[in-house]
């Protein structure tokens, strides 16, 4: 199975890429996790995006905060589909790094989730990787089916905690 | 090939649904339109969802605007690579239908491009076909390559511009 | 009298769905509360919806989050009053969920309160009922009077807090 | 047949106003219509509000733009349900309106529908009146439909509009 | 001297409205506070707008969050200064009071000071009553000399703070 | 009578104004007009302040837009009332100028009304004028009932226009 | 005399610039201008910072619109001061490209003038220039008093215009 | 080597200005600080302003939050470059700060950094010293290496963090 690059900009954001990791783990997809900021470290970032096809990956999330350029940087320089999650910063609530991830111009798209959404960074990276994997598609449509029994089990019982 | 599916929420879409086909067609990608409604046409939306992996596709374009429940509607219905437009209405310039399409809770992503991002929603649906698909793949680096050179043509005769 | 369908798109709103129940039931409205989501269980969502009418509900109360479809999807499936309640999430303040809400395409209205409008949310439904129901009205105006005269022991009180 | 009572605050509102007024009219629900301003004539729009469950009334749409306080002033002063439309006005897209409509402090809601939802507050009048009232209720049914049907017409046709 | 008229909508708004009444009994300004909601008690909020004036008061400060009519329901029955203070609500940090409050419509302004702006509400308030008043003038340029001696001392003392 | 002082931060503001110095007019209130810069000529816009009250003026109104300071500035030489008026610029639809205007520091309000509402100030400016002039308090109250009149009017003739 | 570097991200963004070049021009500040995209041509762009300072540049300026990372970009690259002017796209008047340049992480910090505020930028990269070079600063106060004068001139010729 | 000219409107600014001073203590450049009030002490910000070049400042960094006016008083009264940090206040996370901040008319630009930047506001200060200084620019660079190098270090280990 091709590999889910999962890059961060800062380790400040572990803690909503870890619930991107850990997804991908119960799906058992491969993955490769590392700390390159669009900013601090461009040229590094850049490399592990140029290689990243040849090298067995087959996409990338990218997690950034504020003025969040890295998956926009990444995407730059791949044709690999590209997930961004924006983070949640000190100020304005990852307003910032949602519009900083989204809005990219014609041409380099960023496969934008919501802010924090580091779970379904990691499903949807699944998703893409199941186009083609029918095995993979299967566990997706399992989880999907064993969330609705999960909201089902707690429909059972809302009635005692009114 | 797997089909692209396109979907828009209202033929009002239309000019931003027309930049994701052009797109799709350039890259020979199959696709199938339809205009469903997630308010006026659940179950048609639905279904088309529901179906859509055994039909032959590989990954869903929803374009919508205002509350822009479509994207997430299908992506409720599939475990496909959905990918949602947030169209702008006629008030609040986008923000309504982007916010409405890319905050999706834990479970159900949507890989969310720019306000009436049409064309790189498209590139984003090639860029997932291309995962398994080397062909494809080369087209969008073609592509890529084209885009830089028409960017440095723009800079080769900017300065008499000035 | 007509019964009040309370849908909560996740335990999580439980607090702010609380409110609105306890209103209810000061008022002696039936109710029957659900927790289904658009996105993990949209069949029971919309089962409910489409059904909603001839099992005897009047309105019904949609409580979300974020990207909050609920309120919206649940009045695609139905003619009756749908009233949405925003629920503020981890970001943004329940700004999303409230565009999310309110921002409705024409044909499919959702009455939407204010953010974490539990309250609110439930003596709209009441106003509701009452249109028909002279001694509910009652109910509603002797609470009215009651809140104002709170206001004004409030006002009778407050010169010694200065 | 209950009424409608229309207010809106200035007669710059008539073309959001219009909207609700033409599909009341559709579904043969007596109306009347007014210009009260919260702050220019708050007297008449308090007596509007006051005497209006005793005139005949059953649900009262406001529509005003800026700070709208109007639907707010005639929900201070009636128990009836109070449907308000923030408009547009020339600056900030509605948002002023929207927030000042929707905010509601507990205890008197406003069931706030999109901004310029003219058409939406008529419809949402109706679905209140038709609790009790099951050829109205038919008559939703039937325009649902109908306006499901344009929907479909317009996906039979988008393929070759491409 | 002119009375101020202290107008808060509920006493949860007594931390911010406390900050104008001490700052009123500094420059020895006569005042009366009350907990008047434009929604639960518009009338006894009408009637002391419309009596402010004959009963001695010379501008009324309103305090108000949320959908915040307040101020403006004070200003459309008076035509004394109205100063309308926008107070920060459990969610959107006040700029739902905010908008609510400084968007009037032509022909009845709120003089609006800064979110939670207690403090400067009352010396708003103090500059108003002191145009026609020299002493009251001259202890607001005394204050006014005070404040700028209190930031130098800050000044001469930062150096050793860094 | 005292005089009101209007300045505005640039002469592309006199549309604005205008509607100021017409109602200024209406009410035979003396005011005297300044295109004084905060930024640009700021020693001219402090001296005016500086010198106001004792030049006759009794309050004074700035119209400014973007980083709208010139309010602030003027309010930060006098203890007389400043009125600030945010004007709406090429982007972002006045809320810059809102927030720079009002949201001033403790020790220096400044009276703001809507963005754009040069009506307004004027009418605030009369209404401070009036506190102690009862001939100019009753010129107001005249044309509070003509505006309520103008409503109604148009109310009377509003039935036959939908 | 050191250069100044304009780099446009597109060259829609031509007219903003030309502000920032002509200001320059009169400054007589040797300039370069180029079109170079921080996500299609991101090497270009990266060339031209890393060997600007070598190059003979002392500031760069960078406009771009949407999600506007070329300044920041550029400044991932070189040391020199990189000034960045959010252009303002299609919709969100500028808010996105705002955030994107000014957001700046720790570290890489980016100079940003107002949206769309090409002159601003050119005068701010002259200011820079002046710090070590009296005659530019000369002229810099020298054009300031122009300015000054003219906001005069109007204030002289105001009066009549109202 | 010139100074940097630190101004704070308020000394609750500290915190934020330290993490400045920090940097420039580190990078060897001498500085100055100062609590100087646009509103509270204008004449002081100005005469600072004004005898900066002469006083053998290089740049001046100016932190202010709320309507932050200081950085653009401070610019409006030298032709150094000023560096604006727009500080987080009690409420609007900033924004009130930012906009104030950075959207300055034509002629009299303020370098904004990020919200509550007060480190990259030292390392811009930094930046325009190092135009015409080697040395300095060597340390910028060097340490710009170091960063560098501290995120491959946290790159190193974040492996065994997942």
């Amino acid at each position: 199975m091709k590999k889910v690059g999962v890059i961060m900009g800062s380790d400040s954001d572990l803690p909503v890429v870890k619930k991107a990791t850990d997804m991908l783990a119960e799906y058992d997809i491969p993955f490769e996790v590392h700390v390159y900021s669009a900013h601090r470290t461009p040229e590094e970032a850049k490399d592990f995006a140029v290689n990243a096809r040849a090298n067995g990956f087959g996409c990338i999330i990218a997690a950034a905060g504020m003025a969040a350029h890295l998956a926009g940087a990444i995407a730059a320089n791949t044709t690999l589909p590209v997930i961004g999650i924006p983070c949640k910063g000190a100020v304005l609530d990852g307003m910032d790094a949602l519009l900083s991830t989204v809005m990219m111009p014609s041409g380099i798209p960023v496969a934008t989730v919501a802010i924090d959404g580091g779970k379904n960074a990691a499903i949807l990276a699944a998703q893409i990787l199941a186009v083609e994997d029918a095995e993979l598609a299967s566990k997706l449509d399992a989880r999907r089916k064993k969330d609705a029994e999960a909201v089902l089990a707690k429909d059972a019982g809302i009635a005692e905690r009114i």
